[in-house]
């Protein structure tokens, strides 16, 4: 195990009907807030309602800035600064998922920068300091209510970067299950998957004498794999909204990799392919994963039988049998969430690969800790993801 | 899965060495602190003397109040309120276990408050507020380390008694796995088995639709129950340190039991014994937990049944006979870390379960939430565990 901090910041607010006190969470920061989201089902299904209300049952003045779409662009996060800046409002209420609450700590560290807040993304400069945000959870899966991350895309650049501070770690998360109701069927499977991969990225470490965070990943995953199907056939189902709210939000809260190195090379991969082509995250990670899988599998055999056997339930006692097995049963569970596991079937062109290689290695020339990945195994990578 | 709310106030600084950053961690809050622990073990292996040197770097003045004992006294804690009124201490340094820990919390109340502190305790009166605590742990398995639990016997009264509340969770605790190298052996055996008890109190649940938490509790135990007996043969081995101090610490700070009611009634049966009879916490749980679980199986023999198969790995597809042998794989963990399975082998006297019973259910009239034990079912306990 290596050395570790861990200190979550974020205040998790938890159950049914819960957005209906996020007045009296958000009056301990501000009595003026920028309201972050995207999707006119919050109007549609009265979210919105619920909670302007109780902003102005505390006397709390909002200004809402809608308009977030998946991989939220960079040209309206600095729309967001500006209202801020201008109207001297400091404290950003997201609404949404990822992309709304990535968009959200995007602006916050913006409105505390007299630079572009692109600075951040592409490491040009670093965050000192930010306004802080709250968030309303409605579709779970990327984590970041709880995350010190945001991934934000340069649309004018096609670049989709990211930053990790932990001066953006949500002041508080409320997370009512009920919202996964309205979730749509492709956007609930997306979230699964997402939420699945983030334990693997965790999972898949260089680290040694990891014990007790092995088996509470391996734990998570056995909770996702139960859960995601029955959610899937009863997405109104209060009870599987609330498991899956919870695996998808401690799958990413730093609970699950203290004292190991995770590796997300698979993540920068897909963020080439969601950067250029726009598919959902979630649906890129199903056809990378599998693939990322079977290319560094011998780094570490071991692993890769460990999962088999104990979260897939592989009683092959050949290890790279039973390693490979496992792989198969990863990839059937994205199957049976109705999502694509190869990059023809999503209609995704084959012929970016190596610019895409590229980009994910960035200056540092490689992704990953697992494996270090360099720009030719990317390509095969993607190669093995036709 | 019940509603609930999430926050984990405490900053944990994990790994080799790093007590030797206390006096940075303590300046974030005060010139001057009381330091507070018992045994002299501390000044043997140098723990203490690398503590002081960090805070005098630091320009932190201190004062040392020792003499803590397990089953910590109130009279202790009198007498550090009193040195910190008078000597304007605002910070309480705790270095220990459980018993350095809890009594470092009650101080930190009983320093803001007019009245006896063990008001709090009795729960004549509610603390307000409370001097912030920090900790260097050098004996994990009591978990109060990232707790809002302390637990105090009042000699006089032969009373021991607990309060939860969420201003004494320690603003830092500093966990060097290197500690646990210098932990007597019989404490570490009952380090342990406390640890898998706190698992078990959480496990052990009326709540239903607890799939993630019930999984996660589950791989939390397999890792203690593989880790245990390596450490117990091998206890200088850092790495089974840093597994088992983590697992102790997570398996108390509420990460394990959010949505879920646990059932704190074994361990209210426990403390009577130990507060009649001294005996050590955890040695006092290895005997009375198995007896509880043969008592209260009936309530729910589908959990029960879950324990064994799932964690223990019993095959008995009969789910009575696969609980008994699940309880059975219990008992003998606990007697293969050499602790004692009954009254008797603990030379515990047999002649007090009445009265043990009636101060066990205190004014409520009964213990217990996975199963309510009134009086007369504790005696029935006792005699189990005879």
């Amino acid at each position: 195990m290596q050395n570790f901090d861990y200190k979550i910041a974020t205040r998790v607010i938890f159950g049914k009907g819960r957005e209906n006190e996020v007045g009296k969470h958000v009056s301990k920061y501000s009595k003026k807030v920028l309201i972050h989201y995207g999707g006119d089902y919050l109007k549609e299904y009265g979210i919105l309602d619920r909670i302007t209300k109780s902003l102005e049952q505390n006397n709390i003045e909002y200004v809402i800035l809608d308009g977030v779409v998946p991989n939220p662009r960079l040209s309206l996060v600095k729309e967001g600064i500006k209202i801020c800046k201008e109207q001297n409002i400091n404290f950003i209420l997201a609404i949404g998922g990822g992309s709304a609450i990535d968009s959200s700590k995007a602006i916050a560290m913006g409105v505390e920068y007299d630079g572009d807040v692109w600075d951040f993304y592409t490491g040009k400069a670093t965050p000192k300091k930010a306004l802080k945000v709250g968030v309303v959870l409605t579709i779970p899966g990327s984590g970041s209510e709880m995350s010190e991350s945001s991934i934000i895309t340069n649309e004018e650049e096609n670049l989709k970067c990211g930053i990790d501070t932990e001066i953006i770690m949500p002041e508080f998360a409320i997370l009512n299950p009920e919202m996964c109701y309205t979730i749509p069927p492709y956007l609930l499977s997306c979230g699964i998957a997402d939420t699945l991969t983030h334990l693997f990225e965790r999972y898949f470490t260089p680290t040694k004498n990891v014990v007790i965070t092995d088996y509470m990943i391996e734990g998570a995953m056995k909770a996702l794999l139960e859960i995601g199907p029955k959610l899937k056939k009863d997405p109104k189902n209060y009870d599987y909204c609330a498991e899956f709210m919870w695996i998808a939000t401690i799958a990413h809260n730093g609970t699950m990799d203290v004292g190991r190195a995770s590796d997300w090379g698979s993540h920068r991969i897909e963020h080439e392919i969601s950067a250029l082509y726009d598919i959902t995250h979630g649906g890129g990670m199903a056809i990378i994963y599998p693939a990322w899988m079977k290319y560094v599998k011998d780094q570490d055999i071991d692993r890769f039988n460990q999962l088999a056997t104990r979260v897939f339930g592989v009683t092959n006692s050949d290890k790279e049998e039973a390693s490979n097995e496992g792989i198969q049963c990863v990839e059937e569970f994205f199957k049976s969430l109705g999502l694509k596991t190869t990059l023809t079937e999503a209609n995704i062109p084959l012929d970016r690969f190596e610019e895409m290689a590229k980009k994910a290695v960035g200056e540092a020339g490689f992704v990953g800790r697992f494996k270090q990945l360099e720009e030719k195994d990317i390509i095969e990578v993607l190669n093995i993801a036709k």
